[in-house]
């Protein structure tokens, strides 16, 4: 955690910004404290911080953010006020969808999470207590369990579907390490929102509304994302979306085409093979066992599955899910722990599957199964597949239907911002939440859909960011306009006609109340004050000129996103702003 | 914790209301959804809920939350509805007197709280466990460590202060009995604010300018509270005021006076003797010994001190808190211990206070200080102080010099919804937050500033329901209109009836947008559904009539308030709901 008491090592600039209130009522009898000094101190020193990405670096230098423990942030009122502004996006969103909001605990009991099996499959990433009477708890990670429950209490009509709950909130996760600032930390907020409707088609129309409602939400951020199908994970179902902001840096790795736009996560890519020399002899194939354990009724079923692809191929377990139904794992093993599995399973409850890459030789197909026979004697198999078994790699030429067929495909990072799952009834079935029907009791299908917020505000800062610092959207900046006097005279006329200007714009732009910064530095010269201003990121900065009596001096003003210049007579100020966004 | 699946048991009105939405715009491609069935199930069977308090009942009943484990809720729409209308109250009245939101984690490392020595003193209301690293966290009970930590990391200049930040977010504590619902339970929602100042006579300024903005915020709720001196407990400092909620029912005492208003906190009251025989014998008196420690210079020092009042009295441990400096602890204590204390202590390290009532008889003064030097062998009493030593009681004169003097004292019940604390440099100097004064590095004076904002809710309703179920004020009331369509037809002329007043209204009147919730049941009785519509709370309820085409009937509008009723055409309707909130 932080070291305490270092503030030796910290420069900052004093008191650098504060904001002046138009609107102190009559009923305020504390007239005189209407400026109020933002608190967001400047760390200069940028080796304090051990991050590595460039977004986190300047959320702490900027005072926005601040680390508390390894992966837990206090957010400052820079960073709220973006986080705030992101919420009111999604809330609006969600309102357009029929979602309704609502607030879950962080501190949840054990008991319901042993009935869906997550209290042991979670591993150690959940953190788990006890309270004082020895009961156990666990901070919230995600909320299927305690919804999933809340609409089992409920006696539920056919009326009241589709129900679609939400909220917005803290989720923990103790990450083994944490990193890359807010986009992975132990204590993040999360928007997730749980659906519930009567039948399958019902459930993928709120799949694909709540899917619109997210492309309306990163939109609106002005993000660079792309909608890639992904893998569902531990939280079940089979039809999931991961959406992807397209940075230089980020965790997970995305398959795009620059043709037709397609992008993909790597689990789910699927690309043409361009190698021309293929395998002629079937020792020289890449050959992957699996052991795939399903439920089958309640009971664990057990399938040793092969994948064969080419050897410059990397086999794609994903790839096979579709093949089976309520799968519960799937592992890579060897040879000895397939040999273990086959001598200790009863051999009605082992099945065999293969599963041969489309890019390996036709000819080979017989082959391969002889040699699976001969070296491992698995010679019962009931099911031979010919697919893409194999992940989609660098260079492979794109296959989209919509596609040329000549364009190769390319990698590049991505930061996974917002990820939706149909869930079918595997909760609900298992917690017991069903609807009346006219032909009976109906187990709920459910979707679960979420974005993670705190992570967004890293994810703003890293895909906006330029040589001079932060850079928001207009819509998401704590503040839309930096006003700097100029400070040639060595009285504070400037910083009073700072002020005069800055109540003035309140006054007259509804949308600019609140939303003005006058810095009252006047330690730095000019150029590192306006350098100061381009790098805290608000869309427009306005130096306040000398002011002498005979002259009518411009304002110059820089908008931050373009750095494009205005020069402008203080009459034009109030029109400016009212058109510019 | 509730018990899962027991909805058989459950009665409710099903899919009771909706609301429409005037605003789909027309970006939005699901057009037909503009219909919501508001998430707000009704428990008929009170007796399902452990409750004993009547505000929880109907909570739980009326669909506004709804319990999840022993003392932990889930916010519904309704009850969040509520939340975010005292958050934004609230947030205005910071934004007055230039308080700056941040949002502080909510797991919090141990290292901070076994600075300042309240990991150990804490007990087991605090909620401990270790990450996956085996490092101790705690769950955040209050933020005192933290947010001076923040502020002790920073290079704090005057012209910064005085800083005010605060927060709105989940706080914890794990109560032995959790019960009265919301009003005492084990997560909760706190607005905590922390200030910091220069100077004791700043920080004044600051304590007085929040109690400002509490008594604002609690008068726009429209509650009857009092504000109290209070003693400040755990926190430290030695300035405290509660904001108490008078009702029937709640947790804590206060003692007041019809005549002049005056209230108390039981522990902080001041009443005149009414007794007139005053007894006149020593041995009669009541004694009650205790030890106090106190910090001297990093070393605990150590007081054996004497409480004496007449027999009917009981003697108050918290008035003789003025005579120390820096109490660790006071603790009652008896004959046995006392003698313990006197044989295991240095003669050096050991004071002896005298405190006697004023209400005790002048001429036993003497005979008091003789009997303890001859009974427990304590002559070396370094002072004797004569004061009000006894607890208030009911009955007692008021002694307000504001007050006739003939005035009895009384007892109520109060809900405490604000505490707010002059905190001095306690944990500043603990923790190492300063700022640079030109004499050098001045420790910060603090002050911390509360608000229950979840018991909030739940004294909303508790001080203003009334025989029909919950009330609450137009300005925090989650919907502000429901109509009720009369049904006498078979078909849903009367309901599509009721969906054009609702969209009329929403369009003609900005206050009622989205607040207006249409009654679909049409199982129930019009008076069932009239009660329905009482029962959960909100300002107005209107009767759509039967529409015959050559009529012009009026429309039954029922304010939740006073219970009066007003019939109107369909064309008043609009100046109507302009003209009354």
């Amino acid at each position: 955690m932080m070291k305490l008491n270092n503030h030796i090592k910290k420069g900052l600039i004093i008191s650098r910004y504060y904001s002046t209130n138009t609107s102190i009522n009559n009923n305020n009898p504390f007239k005189n404290t209407y400026k109020t000094s933002l608190f967001a101190p400047n760390h200069v020193d940028q080796a304090e911080t051990n991050e590595t990405i460039k977004s986190q670096i300047l959320l702490e230098k900027e005072g926005y953010i601040r680390k508390l423990a390894s992966g837990i942030y206090i957010t400052l009122p820079l960073g709220l006020k973006v986080i705030d502004s992101i919420t009111r996006i999604i809330d609006q969103e969600m309102e357009q969808i029929n979602g309704q909001k609502i607030t879950m605990p962080k501190m949840l009991p054990a008991e319901l999470w042993m009935k869906t099996g997550r209290w042991e499959s979670s591993g150690k990433d959940l953190i788990k207590f006890v309270d004082r009477k020895g009961v156990d708890f666990c901070l919230s990670p995600t909320h299927e369990e305690v919804v999933t429950n809340l609409v089992a209490n409920e006696s539920i009509s056919s009326k009241q579907l589709s129900l679609r709950l939400y909220q917005i909130g803290e989720k923990y996760r103790d990450e083994l390490r944490p990193r890359f600032g807010l986009l992975r930390g132990r204590e993040f907020i999360m928007k997730d929102m749980y659906s519930f409707d009567k039948t399958i088609e019902d459930a993928s129309v709120t799949y694909y509304q709540v899917k619109q409602a997210y492309h309306n939400i990163f939109d609106r951020l002005k993000l660079n994302y792309a909608c890639v199908e992904a893998d569902s994970g531990n939280i079940g179902g089979n039809m999931s979306h991961e959406f992807q902001v397209l940075t230089n840096s980020g965790e997970d790795t995305l398959i795009y085409c620059d043709h037709c736009h397609y992008h993909s996560n790597i689990e789910k890519a699927v690309g043409g093979n361009t190698c021309t020399t293929k395998e002629s002899d079937v020792n020289n194939l890449k050959k992957q066992f699996l052991h795939i354990s399903t439920d089958v009724d309640g009971k664990t079923h057990n399938t040793i599955g092969t994948i064969v692809t080419n050897s410059n191929d990397t086999p794609n377990l994903y790839s096979i899910k579709s093949h089976f139904k309520n799968i519960i794992s799937i592992q890579e093993i060897g040879v000895n722990q397939m040999e273990k599995l086959k001598k200790e399973t009863d051999a009605s409850e082992l099945s065999y599957g293969l599963f041969i890459d489309s890019s390996v030789n036709d000819s080979l197909h017989q082959n391969i199964k002889s040699h699976l026979s001969e070296s491992h004697s698995i010679s019962q198999i009931q099911s031979i597949h010919v697919n893409n078994y194999r992940e989609a790699k660098l260079g492979d030429l794109c296959i989209q239907s919509n596609c040329n067929g000549s364009s190769h495909l390319k990698t590049r990072k991505g930061i996974e911002v917002g990820h939706i799952f149909y869930l079918g009834t595997k909760y609900s079935s298992k917690l017991g939440a069903f609807y009346n029907s006219e032909s009976g009791r109906q187990f709920l299908e459910m979707g679960c859909f979420g974005i993670g917020v705190s992570r967004l505000l890293a994810t703003l800062v890293e895909s906006n960011m330029d040589e001079y610092g932060i850079k928001l959207p207009y819509n998401v900046s704590p503040f839309k306009l930096s006003l700097i006097p100029k400070y040639k005279a060595s009285d504070d006329k400037n910083l009073k006609e700072a002020e005069e200007i800055s109540m003035l714009l309140q006054k007259e732009i509804p949308q600019l109340y609140n939303q003005i910064l006058i810095s009252d530095d006047h330690k730095n010269s000019i150029g590192k004050r306006i350098s100061a201003a381009q790098s805290i990121g608000f869309p427009y900065l306005m130096i306040i000129p000398d002011q002498k009596s005979d002259d009518s001096p411009r304002f110059e003003i820089i908008r931050r996103d373009d750095q494009s210049k205005f020069y402008l007579h203080k009459h034009e100020l109030v029109d400016f702003f009212k058109n510019n966004k």
